[in-house]
């Protein structure tokens, strides 16, 4: 049986597999969707919640006729979790045809996937890991720019975050990759990502101080890939906040100076990383990527899960 | 495409025709339902909980054949809900057919409308309005009264929800109606709604400090139209709390002395609003005019989807 | 129309029946499930939380081709709850086909089922009573013992539970029944259960202090019904709860002791109640148990709906 646990699991052959059955799968959901997952049940154990990536996956099943088990936040709602937790998984999965699971605690997925009798989906697993928005993001990479090699990536705010560390992972397995990340240090890339890449020889340099609205870190870059900075991190100086939140916003001078062939990813939803004018720029595909999503998430149930579609 | 976000915006006629539509929806309903709204996903929501109007809009779906996405309480659980809520109702637009929201805030159904890509159905967005639930309390008077032109109506309780707000509207656009509000201070109908009453030529008269179990005030009336006094508007005084409530409670007394032809009308659960002989009086509708909800909202659902069963 | 409401109701024909549907309905799952319950929803009405239980409930409504709607946490999410109880059951009614209720007070199955125009099923009021979770129990007894007839039955940790309640209930329908009851004086069984099972001759004793890993209470019986000690019960006296989860956990010593023929059960998930060997052991079939909760409410659905798969 096959578990989605990590980017690093992944071929490039396997993420060739998957995106060639995404866009195949766009266009049967623009012809009605399909009843291929008919009678499975993809249960959502999110043991803190989501809403994006929860609804993601549920309308992925629903779009090919799978039925959904859904609880919204188990860590509040069920006295029963206060036994093993593989005991919970194993009775869980008994119910279920897939899981997926989203946990506070890293390498939660993985002592998921030891017990559970199906598929289990990491839809997150505390800071570790979040490999599944990282395949869209990558997707969206692939389907924009015509493939992965040879790209320039400028990863802008929270880069502590599980969904770039899962990204890093899967850029190490193209050729001619170049990042650059920029973010404050309180959420800066972790030492084991960069010593991961330089592993697997990607060139990366990081920048702590930018300046100028970011007009000269993005403006060789193919893809400015940016993400919310949460005031989290700054509960202690709120006004540094203010101050920090404009370096690491793009400027519309930024937005201007880019090339015309990159594009602007954003996990969405937005606080005040992008200048008003970027809505109207045709670089700007967050939406897009966002319902991608959805054709990922699709195509990794059905392969989870071995059910394709008949017309493929 | 079609949202349904405020009382205003329908027409003497297009009431009729949803009216008419629910009508034979109960029909189709009572003989198993109909599939026409198959591979349609309905996203709930709810930014501020409710189990009864979730539940109606849902179980209305399920019995068209189509599918569910839900939160219960999208604020609690969405750490994701920190950016533009904009952002988010575009990102969840992309995964459903049909969004119902509710919110904590007055306007947020409109800004909501404003980006997604598919309807938005105002299920109560703070004190405004809650169009839907207004339907069914008019659908249930035309139904009853043979049609809601000429009508008089005692509204008790609670004048300030959004329920009585979206009623009074669509009231204003009938001819004849009369209106007594009859609440105490602290819950009396707002001046807009006053106003908007003057300006469409509907009489109304104000009773704030009713005798006499109501009987003088609602012997000669078609409706009374009854609500919950929220314990919350007398947190301070909660001896007061008590004695208020006697005062805006039907005796009795007062249900005897009711037309025969007068309905007794509440969105329910009910407190202490009600004497215990109206459960077996024939003019106590309220279980009728819930389960009308659920013909309302089929018809709702079909009319935002343009789907509708083909033996209509 | 039929209530699930407590254990008392059913008569040892009626427990056959459900059985013989059960193991029925696996053989119907292992097919591919059915679609008897078409069109038909099933309200989960958590006033108190549940994973285990609803999940079971809401997958055996979805492997016979049902619908959902679902709440988690009812008290929580629900302002309108602020009214009568047994209106909001009567309003939920009218949109569901069956209500799967629990509820933190005793006696609210029976308060929902007087009201209510679908059946109720009854998954845990307060402390009285969790029939279905005994159900699964007792068909798990007779499944691996070839009956209930003549069984013995040792019963330890929270002895004060409803489930236990409910199994006892049960097993007194049934001859030559023994019962060893074995729990802290905290947790022990309540005196109208003893007297209940005294009334119908079923013979038990209670141990409050047992020694030795259980060696010698656990050899000669056909089960062990094991559950958790809940932490809370210790609250001011955290260093006792080790020394007392310790006596009331089944040793390594025990397990080798206990007949080859018996069999050990528990609701799932575990704290630290069965030692390591336990998983490995074929007598350990609290997985299989789980499991059956499946097939058993399956059976409940079709039952209290008289909806059957067609090639029963």
């Amino acid at each position: 049986m096959f578990h989605l646990l990590e980017a690093q699991q992944f071929t490039k052959r396997n993420l060739r597999e998957l995106f060639d059955l995404s866009s195949r799968l766009e266009t049967i959901l623009a012809r009605g969707g399909d009843e291929c997952l008919k009678g499975k049940i993809l249960t959502s154990l999110y043991f803190t919640p989501s809403l994006r990536t929860r609804f993601s996956f549920e309308a992925a099943m629903l779009r090919l006729g799978g039925s959904i088990l859904s609880t919204e936040a188990a860590d509040i709602f069920s006295s029963e979790l206060k036994g093993r937790f593989e005991d919970t998984i194993q009775v869980v999965s008994e119910m279920s045809d897939v899981i997926v699971l989203r946990h506070y605690e890293s390498g939660f997925a993985k002592r998921a996937a030891a017990v559970s009798c199906v598929p289990i989906i990491n839809a997150g697993d505390g800071p570790a890991q979040h490999p599944t928005q990282a395949l869209l993001d990558l997707y969206t990479i692939d389907r924009h720019l015509g493939g992965v090699d040879g790209c320039s990536i400028a990863m802008v705010g929270d880069l502590s975050g599980r969904t770039v560390r899962s990204l890093c992972y899967f850029l190490a397995k193209f050729h001619g990759i170049s990042i650059s990340f920029i973010s404050p240090d309180l959420t800066e890339i972790k030492d084991d990502i960069k010593e991961y890449l330089q592993r697997h020889k990607v060139r990366f340099t990081e920048i702590t101080n930018p300046k100028d609205g970011l007009v000269d870190l993005v403006k060789e870059v193919d893809v400015v890939h940016i993400t919310q900075l949460s005031k989290e991190y700054f509960t202690d100086h709120l006004e540094d906040y203010k101050k920090t939140i404009r370096n690491y916003a793009l400027s519309a001078k930024a937005l201007r100076a880019m090339k015309r062939s990159a594009v602007i990813m954003h996990p969405l939803p937005r606080a005040d990383e992008l200048p008003d004018e970027s809505d109207s720029d045709p670089r700007a595909i967050y939406f897009r990527q966002n319902r991608y999503g959805l054709y990922v998430r699709m195509a990794i149930l059905c392969t989870v899960l071995s059910c394709y579609p008949k017309f493929l």
